[in-house]
């Protein structure tokens, strides 16, 4: 355990317990990555056993469809829970997926190394911070003290198992066993099995929220969980078609700073600035870096790499001022589309009208982003005090936290009388955000923060689909009103007939059916 | 720039722009923690120019507090915002305090190195992840590209100039330039000078808010504020005494778990579990380790150095599971103190009724916590459609993502009609917690995370303030309608009286004043 520690001017290395008992005014520390995520465990999830349960679930869930659907892979998932010693509240945590699988030297540090990743890309993915797994394993860690095990193959001849534990001063994986196994059948994928604290009881409703909303914006999925009791539940694929995979893109112009810049700069193998813009910049073709430039006051043939540093903070200054950089494209977001949106609703609510809506891709701060919302009405929708919201985040389920969130915040915004809805009625909304960069509050990923282009993008989108329902519900009420006239007209006109008929001396009564029929045939126009 | 890729099953280094153009299936890096928040600045509370500028005060004027009062030094604090380019939405931000001040040689990395920290303790402190004032840096650097300057003196001999900048890439500080001079007045204080890119007017009442509730909960502090128009706020101390200093503590057994228990026995030097007990943890004294000891099955003088992996894990779930040990006690904490939360609300709101209540220390795995509660009526409160909630945590004023947070959660839970308030009418909440932990939810530390110990004391807490009110409310409504009723007394007994002494046939009028203060002083009992 090394402390710096600062005494008569010079720095000296203490143990923590002499910085316990000492009582200076200002002691300095410097922790590891691994540390600091233990000592604030909260933040990324992991408040108290219910929650920390919950969150490791979902951390590997996550990982595994990470590494399966874009990677062109029909997720097959399975999880299983059971008890480690019973009245301990202790469980061993086990997911296994057909992913891609990880690189046998990689494998220690993917899962226990704090900020080693393969997430730090501009690309939509479940996963951004790179921290969910190696914080689960911390978590199973630090309340059980047994190590995790991983095994995993990218489909090569070898599968790798690896039992591994961290050191959390000095955020490195510890190995306390490698096995290697012949891989006859090709197989390709990652098990990782931890033994954790948690409160399942408590956590389990969120939990089966989280899988069964899980299943309806991955409807490609197959996912099966075992709980601790051997309760089986299986969530199975309902289409065989991936959506395209999302694809890395280059950093937009607009969402540049001087570091990103610099590194730039540094990296780049191109001598001319015309060059360089279109090489490394999104959506930079040959006149538009023609036209920046001019605009920017740079030759084209000017060098990046001898650029001053006040010429790059002119170059990024204008980059952010130029207005004429096309937006960005969202080919390479992966959204869920209207008919998977439609299906999943459908399947889960079973409701008696639906409305979904796909918005146009936007962008905010050079990342792009599109919303998808959905609007549901009656079935089996619950009627509720609040209203029902469904959030979702590239294709992650949101349920801890909601009012911290935009969506909820617009919701809460809408006057919901005037598209003639009240919150005691059966209705729900969903929203689906997809993005490069989604813009987290939190690294636990509850909640989205509130970007004025997103929220735009939102309530617009829900305002669409609940003109829709507006329309729907007023057309309904016109239908039963004149169901209400109809079934009076069917009942007095045989009568009015029959009366006028005698008052006019004829016998036979006028077939009224098609009087009847009529009528019915105008109103429905 | 160093990224480790993985290629044919070595790992290789390659630059960004190399990554950027190959289309590989996953592809593994490491980042340094900097380069983590830097991609990441948006959950330390730096998402866009306006919340930025916000934030950096926020921090900067967290860190002179944190370097004064509990030094037991009374805080000056001078903060200065100025234009830096016109047009360009850059700043200088300039804070300068009286505290502590910082030793030479730890400036640089205390301010430009992330998880460097004096803040890393078990003790009441505004700062608890220690970023603040480096995030605020990496912000300056990523927006201006301009340095840092840090002037810091502990009141010795020098004082010391830094001119600073980050090396993000490698978490390390970089010295551009570094100054002494002598310190002939033994000045003891740091002044922070750092440019920015923000939206100063569109923060501002954010900015002015928080300045404000600042000096309520912080009245022994000297706080001003000119703004880039150079308009000057100013909030002087009221009170010069200094609440009593937070002590740091050790852990308490409840809240140890495997890791902590590892590093407790790595560093001590007690050789027998009875030694080690009262010696490492909070409120533990010899006859509870006895009990402890023999309720967790583990000789007295066992040697803590020589416990097996297994012995240590059961130590620990011992340690959770013994109900004999004592509560955590709250002494080492600082909370406010009914008087100056009263003297604060009173500057503040000039209610025509304030209730405050102090609750009694409590704890959440561990920690100990103190709830303080407030609650205002009338004066210069405003009407609002929704209720007026201030919210403090370890004397820090919270102004952002108010719905997120546990205590507005509460506060929209009650049911106020029974306390015969409306959300319509002039009422203020003010909820205070303070511990050695706060159960923070982001690193941006806007919202308190929901803890059943914690969220049972605020409930407690402003029931307990409310029936104050409703007491309050109804004997003022009591009176208004005595006075009315006594008005009508005055407008008719003069006449009644007179009525009656002619009917009396008597020519002298008796004397009714006695009779109506009479009437005033039994409805006034």
């Amino acid at each position: 355990m090394k402390i710096n520690k600062y005494v008569n001017g010079r720095v000296r290395l203490i143990s923590r317990e002499e910085e316990s008992v000492e009582a200076t005014s200002q002691t300095f520390q410097e922790i590891s990555p691994a540390d600091f995520f233990y000592r604030n465990k909260e933040i990324a999830g992991f408040a108290n056993p219910a929650r920390a349960i919950f969150s490791a679930i979902r951390e590997l869930v996550e990982n595994s469809l990470d590494a399966t659907e874009p990677m062109g892979i029909l997720p097959d998932i399975y999880i299983r829970l059971s008890p480690l010693d019973e009245g301990e509240n202790t469980y061993t945590l086990m997911v296994r997926d057909n992913g891609s699988g990880i690189p046998a030297d990689y494998v220690p540090l993917a899962f226990c190394q704090f900020l080693f990743s393969s997430k730090y890309k501009l690309k939509q993915s479940r996963g951004t911070f790179g921290l969910g797994g190696t914080m689960t394993i911390l978590y199973g860690q630090i309340t059980t003290n047994k190590p995790v095990k991983v095994i995993s193959s990218t489909g090569e001849t070898k599968i790798n198992e690896y039992t591994l534990m961290i050191d959390i001063e000095r955020n490195r994986p510890i190995i306390l066993n490698r096995k290697l196994y012949d891989n006859y059948r090709k197989w390709h994928g990652t098990i990782v099995e931890v033994n954790l604290e948690g409160d399942y009881y408590k956590a389990m409703p969120k939990i089966l929220e989280y899988l069964k909303q899980t299943a309806i914006v991955n409807p490609y999925a197959n996912i099966t969980f075992v709980d601790p009791k051997g309760r089986l539940y299986k969530f199975e694929r309902t289409v065989v078609t991936l959506p395209p995979k999302p694809k890395e893109t280059l950093p937009h112009p607009h969402g540049i700073d001087v570091e990103t810049m610099y590194r730039i700069i540094r990296a780049t193998r191109c001598e001319k600035l015309i060059d360089f813009m279109q090489k490394h910049f999104h959506r930079v073709g040959e006149r538009t870096a023609q036209r920046f430039l001019k605009f920017a006051g740079f030759p084209e043939d000017a060098d990046p790499k001898k650029l001053k540093p006040d010429e790059i903070v002119k170059l990024v200054q204008a980059m952010k001022n130029f207005d004429e950089f096309l937006p960005p494209d969202a080919s390479c977001l992966s959204p869920l589309g209207e008919e998977i949106l439609k299906a999943g609703i459908l399947k889960e609510l079973e409701p008696e009208f639906i409305a979904v809506s796909q918005r146009k891709p936007s962008s905010y701060s050079g990342h792009p982003f599109i919303v998808e919302v959905g609007i549901a009405y009656g079935g089996k929708i619950p009627v509720k005090e609040d209203i029902l919201l469904y959030r979702f985040a590239n294709k992650i389920p949101l349920v801890y936290d909601e009012s911290g969130d935009v969506s909820w915040k617009i919701v809460k915004s809408i006057n919901w009388r005037k598209y003639g809805l009240m919150p005691n009625m059966p209705f729900a909304i969903l929203v689906h955000i997809c993005s490069t960069k989604i813009p987290w509050k939190t690294v636990g990923k509850e909640m989205i923060a509130d970007r004025p282009e997103v929220s735009r993008e939102i309530l617009n989108g829900i305002r669409e689909v609940a003109r829709q329902l507006e329309i729907y519900l007023s057309r309904k009420e016109r239908i039963k009103r004149e169901k209400a006239r109809l079934s009076v007209f069917a009942k007095y006109l045989p009568k009015i007939a029959e009366f006028s008929t005698k008052l006019a001396g004829k016998e036979k009564i006028p077939d009224i059916n098609d009087l009847l029929r009529r009528a019915k045939k105008i109103e429905e126009d």
